[in-house]
């Protein structure tokens, strides 16, 4: 039986952290071995805020085509590529364009709450207004059958099946299949400072983080605000280092941090010295892999042109199908 | 001295008529003798107001090849391509768009014009709004030097300025020149019944009609609506026919028509038999290439294609620069 298909991407606008491997890379390795997996780096889409300061993109594309290897993602079982290599992308969403209303855009929530969030850069552009629409052309361009996306993008897959159901009426042909949204229940992982894990925050993880330097970020990382002391007890479920526990350690070693941590019985330093044990321990093959990589950055980035060369011939034979349909 | 390049286009939406011929190609035959000359057949811009009807889209980018190569058009003189075969097109116009503010796309006074000219379809698409912007792409890839333009297009050669001057700016590197309006004086050609020979009156003279269909054309044309019977005198000014005189016929039968016009001395009929045979003389040229090219139109389409190739390679050029000074 042929494989239903899956398409993921980041941008390529930083360095992955260990919110993107928990929140989307594990399951992305996971997916691969049951889907048609296309998982890409898009580097067009770093355009859409970054587009005035682009000198690390170049920088970033490697760091992910590593950070994505490194990760687990196989070129045998995925198609791994990056956007701007497949350049069919750009002529799809331009006829796509021609197709979609000006408010379907305008509607989509990340585009007023991005414009709100990001405030020292000017994002009232055409490209910023649009980059739903490029990412609608990155899917279907694959006839992708689901998209692994984070709850923040459901409205983006909803987005690109209306546009599929108007391309398909409008040419009355079915070129391409309604995607779904595949949402995956994932860990909640703060970050050093117990807020949401981003980059922008500046209390991330990174992937490229070495043990040491993982170290010593979890040792300076908010815990309780409550427990002042050593001898004060303090609460797990307030402390964002337990959260790493639920992830990272055996139930017995959280039920033994959880317990000396509300009676005083453990300090902040050993229980923190636990979980960053094993956090190295998890990350060991990542960090093996990566070290790789990274001497041989030739290597990732010769995968993601050979993975690009094969998205590319899929790419092909869609806009074959399109240019057909559309008469053009 | 390298010659300086002009490019200018007209969309695959209709039939060429005589319209164009006097307003734009009897214009780029000259130029292209004193330039490096691209024109080209905008099919994608045919999407803008046409994508839910594109049936004749092919049929068109033929006639018009065509007519561009029975105008005199020369494919050893210019670069005569289809915009669809340069895919380059569509990713400039997608980089371009990163840096391309929204209001100055909704400011381009064609933007709303349109909207309220063309009722019947729904124009409030994304790719509507950016056509101005995929023009720019189409001119500044050739880094045209000016662009044979109309007065109602001024104002987008004007936004494709601004964009060459933010990107030139953004990348820091001079990429593209700035392109200029080449505005030249054209003869007024009214249509059949007085008003601006357009097809969207069905008032036109295809360039595809025959002597016949042109001569039952004119016989029928609107005149000097107060000159009801042969025997009441005329004024030539307010006569459609006579801006062909001005056109087409000699000055002593331009001075001899007008004459027997204001004095009834001369008929509807007579003066449009004069004016008639000299058009039909004056298009020889054009319709004995039209028909040769009629018989083979796959000789207009390979001259079309391998114009495509030369313009490609020339768009390639300016897309690694393109991609080098965005570091994409």
């Amino acid at each position: 039986m042929t494989k239903e298909r899956i398409l993921s991407g980041m941008r390529s606008s930083g360095a992955l952290h260990l919110g993107n491997l928990l929140g989307a890379l594990q399951n992305w390795v996971q997916l691969q071995k049951d889907y048609e997996a296309f998982y890409f780096i898009a580097d067009w889409h770093a355009l859409t805020t970054g587009y005035a300061d682009t000198a690390q993109i170049r920088t970033w594309v490697r760091e992910i085509a590593i950070d994505y290897l490194s990760a687990g993602l196989d070129p045998d079982e995925s198609v791994l590529f990056v956007q701007s290599q497949v350049p069919e992308h750009a002529e799809l969403h331009l006829l796509l364009s021609m197709l979609t209303p000006l408010a379907w855009l305008e509607r989509v929530p990340t585009f007023k709450e991005q414009q709100q969030e990001i405030k020292d850069r000017e994002l009232n552009t055409y490209g910023f207004l649009g980059y739903p629409l490029l990412q609608t052309a990155d899917i279907i361009m694959y006839k992708a059958n689901w998209v692994p996306v984070g709850a923040d993008q459901v409205s983006h897959v909803e987005l690109s099946r209306e546009i599929v159901r108007r391309f398909n009426h409008t040419y009355d042909r079915a070129v391409f299949p309604e995607p779904q949204p595949k949402l995956t229940e994932v860990p909640k992982l703060p970050g050093l400072d117990g807020r949401k894990m981003s980059k922008s925050y500046d209390n991330v993880i990174y992937l490229s983080d070495s043990p040491d330097t993982l170290s010593k970020k979890v040792k300076v990382m908010m815990t309780d605000p409550a427990r002042k002391r050593r001898t004060d007890p303090g609460d797990p479920e307030l402390c964002p280092v337990f959260d790493f526990h639920r992830i990272y350690s055996t139930e017995a070693d959280r039920q033994e941090v959880a317990h000396g941590c509300r009676t005083a019985g453990i300090g902040c330093i050993d229980c923190k010295g636990k979980v960053i044990d094993r956090m190295v321990e998890d990350l060991q093959p990542l960090h093996e892999k990566r070290a790789h990589y990274t001497a041989h950055p030739d290597e990732a980035m010769d995968v993601m042109r050979d993975g690009s060369q094969r998205a590319r011939q899929v790419a092909q034979e869609t806009m074959a199908e399109v240019r057909d349909a559309m008469h053009i």
